[in-house]
């Protein structure tokens, strides 16, 4: 396999003060192209050490992949650096400085003097152009391997690693790849998982299964070599099979499927529409409807209920059951799905209510209890659950368990 | 300033499945001791690998922290690199293998043959008992260098670190401290806020300034080092107001304030209500102001209105103005903000309604399209904008946008 060595540049990272996504990210993306990274540095925003660490690199790899330091700020010296390590100059290239220029007018802002630091490039480098900021990526080769140089806002680089580094790494794939896929499961423990799975977790087996665990989602990867894409995707199909038949539908998505994604697809399979009321998630289980493109297919609208009156005024919610019951009971999160599905005129309606937290908790009703209900055309359904976990966690939990037991509503 | 580096041991972490968190909040604790992190390496599970980081950290710092690879299984092998690195042997220390008994005991388990191994210790080395698990840590030292190996389980890794690796390390601080503040901005880029900013940013001043970027949101931290902790605030204290006179209201917050938090706090000083009438952010503001505990003194309720029904029964917004205007316009983002307003009763309403993409975009509308309006007891403003970015970042922007106008009218 061919062998990637992945650097980091910033100061800001060394000091805690922002984590290195970009590593693993690409890391992932490598493997997939057949690459195995064989180790990655973080430095600092100073030109010895991220030649130091240019030169490790092409020591131990084929590939080296730079992210970071090439802001338009004084300490912004990757380029500086890639130029001392290839022993070329650096020069401003004038087209580059228009381009940055143009991205500002876009926005209609003038361009700042400083971003014409990210004109400047070492002679004999070919720039990459970001579409989405103003660093532009550097490609340079060096003795046969390749360095490449990309932003560290990882939403940028990303898409340049993607649409324009990633082809020029496919002569290093050595006539193997290898194939990751996923299954996603949510609804129990990594140690349940484990336990269903048995001996296919073991190590060293081919193809190999490992899970991660983010979220409350687990992901099983699912790792295969082979000559060919197809190859290796005949030796993960047995292996996802069996994991499928032992999970059932603890599955709920391949890949990078979220729920919000699952469930959209399937309303939009069978042509159904979905509404939601929230009070302690306060938006976030419209926001996960929402986040795939074309939802507006099956979600047209959401309450966000916070107060009582909002619960009583929007959703019709008996003022009475609210009293004798309290906001955060069965009944009220079930009178809140029905009155949004009534109001909506969906097929089916989402209630949430409970205690988020940190304050706000008693003993019959503690920090993490939530009640969920689902109005599926009528027929109504509760779940009580109680997290414990920080607020954010328990509404981000909350929202995951509803939009689950849609998903399992409409599968079954 | 004592210098540290950092290994992270770990094929799972190469293979991009895990992300290695322990290394930045190592740093972070770390700075706080006065101590600086150099650099630092993520390697495979291979003897050969780990011990050329141990002699690189060995070179660059006064102090190495190893991360992972103590536990049970055939590929821990950490011990064996540290082993061969110090040039001493390995010995079984039977008081090591009857502690990871008493482990397992306690929850009832017996020990599995493998985990013999963690109670292997290169010879002349300290053990370090671990509370949370089996993997013991161990303490080392060469040429006057201090080598601490801990587990990779960031739970268990803290812990050790807090209560037993820093201690080791006090020898280094040399009886200094290091403070970081932080102000944070939203608004504009990071070239404007550094053409600001000017020489403040400069390498190598005391206190050091230095920005981070995240979400539209940039940092800047402040970092200085006094003898006591007072000392170095004092320091930081003339640059925090310098860089608030610059910046105006450009800063929202300090340390880890969110906007939402801020905008929430404002409200609640001020006894103020808003509400929010999203299409295109699908839940995100109401989540954003509802993320802080108590939120509910100023966020009554809020609608997530993604069909053109949903503006027109639930925000009174006039049938004939999305007709002429379209959904996405100016007059259609202030008709859904005044009818949230008058419908919660709230002081302020927010209104958002725009073409978060991929698709949906025309020529005269084009994708990243969007329309905030604020209505302040009446008073209607309009913002239109286009963010070049996806889906998930039009939406994350737009909602930022939104939150920043309620800042700046409520600062007003």
């Amino acid at each position: 396999m061919a062998k990637a060595y992945l650097v980091s540049v910033g100061n800001e990272i060394l000091a805690g003060q922002t984590a290195d996504t970009n590593a693993a990210w690409l890391a992932g993306r490598l493997l997939e192209k057949g690459i195995a990274v064989v180790g990655t540095s973080v430095v600092p925003d100073d030109i010895d050490a991220i030649k130091e660490a240019l030169i490790l690199g092409g020591r131990k790899a084929e590939v080296v992949l730079v992210t970071g330091g090439l802001g338009p700020t004084d300490d912004d010296i990757t380029r500086d650096a890639l130029a001392g390590f290839l022993r070329v100059e650096l020069e401003l290239r004038e087209e580059l400085v228009e381009r940055i220029r143009r991205f500002f007018a876009k926005r209609g802002i003038e361009m700042a003097e400083t971003n014409k630091r990210q004109g400047i490039m070492p002679v004999g480098t070919k720039d990459i152009p970001n579409d989405l900021g103003t660093a532009c990526g550097i490609l340079a080769e060096k003795d046969g391997k390749i360095f490449a140089c990309m932003p560290g806002v990882p939403v940028e680089m990303r898409k340049m690693f993607d649409e324009q580094i990633s082809g020029e790494l496919a002569q290093l794939d050595g006539g193997e790849v290898v194939v990751v896929r996923k299954l996603r499961c949510f609804g129990t423990g990594e140690s349940t998982i484990a336990d269903l799975l048995g001996d296919m977790m073991k190590r060293n087996r081919e193809p190999l299964v490992n899970c991660t665990v983010r979220g409350g989602v687990i992901t099983l990867h699912m790792v295969a070599r082979g000559k060919t894409v197809a190859e290796a995707e005949k030796l993960i199909e047995p292996v996802r099979q069996d994991i499928r038949e032992r999970l059932g539908e603890l599955v709920f998505g391949e890949d990078d499927q979220t729920l919000g994604q699952v469930v959209g697809e399937l309303l939009a399979e069978r042509g159904m529409t979905i509404t939601v009321a929230e009070s302690c998630t306060g938006g976030l289980v419209a926001k996960m409807l929402t986040d795939t493109p074309g939802s507006s297919r099956y979600f047209l609208s959401g309450w966000v209920t916070y107060s009582n009156n909002a619960k009583i005024s929007e959703l019709a919610v008996d003022a009475r059951l609210i009293e004798q019951k309290g906001a955060v009971s069965a009944e009220v999160a079930a009178a809140m799905a029905q009155g949004a599905r009534k109001r909506a005129g969906t097929d089916i309606g989402i209630g949430i209510t409970g205690i988020a937290g940190p304050g706000g908790g008693t003993e019959q009703k503690p920090v993490g209890l939530v009640y969920i209900s689902v109005d599926f055309r009528g027929d109504s359904y509760v779940e009580r659950r109680v997290f414990s976990h920080t607020r954010e966690l328990v509404r981000q939990r909350a929202a995951m368990v509803a939009l689950d037991i849609v998903r399992r509503k409409l599968n079954s």
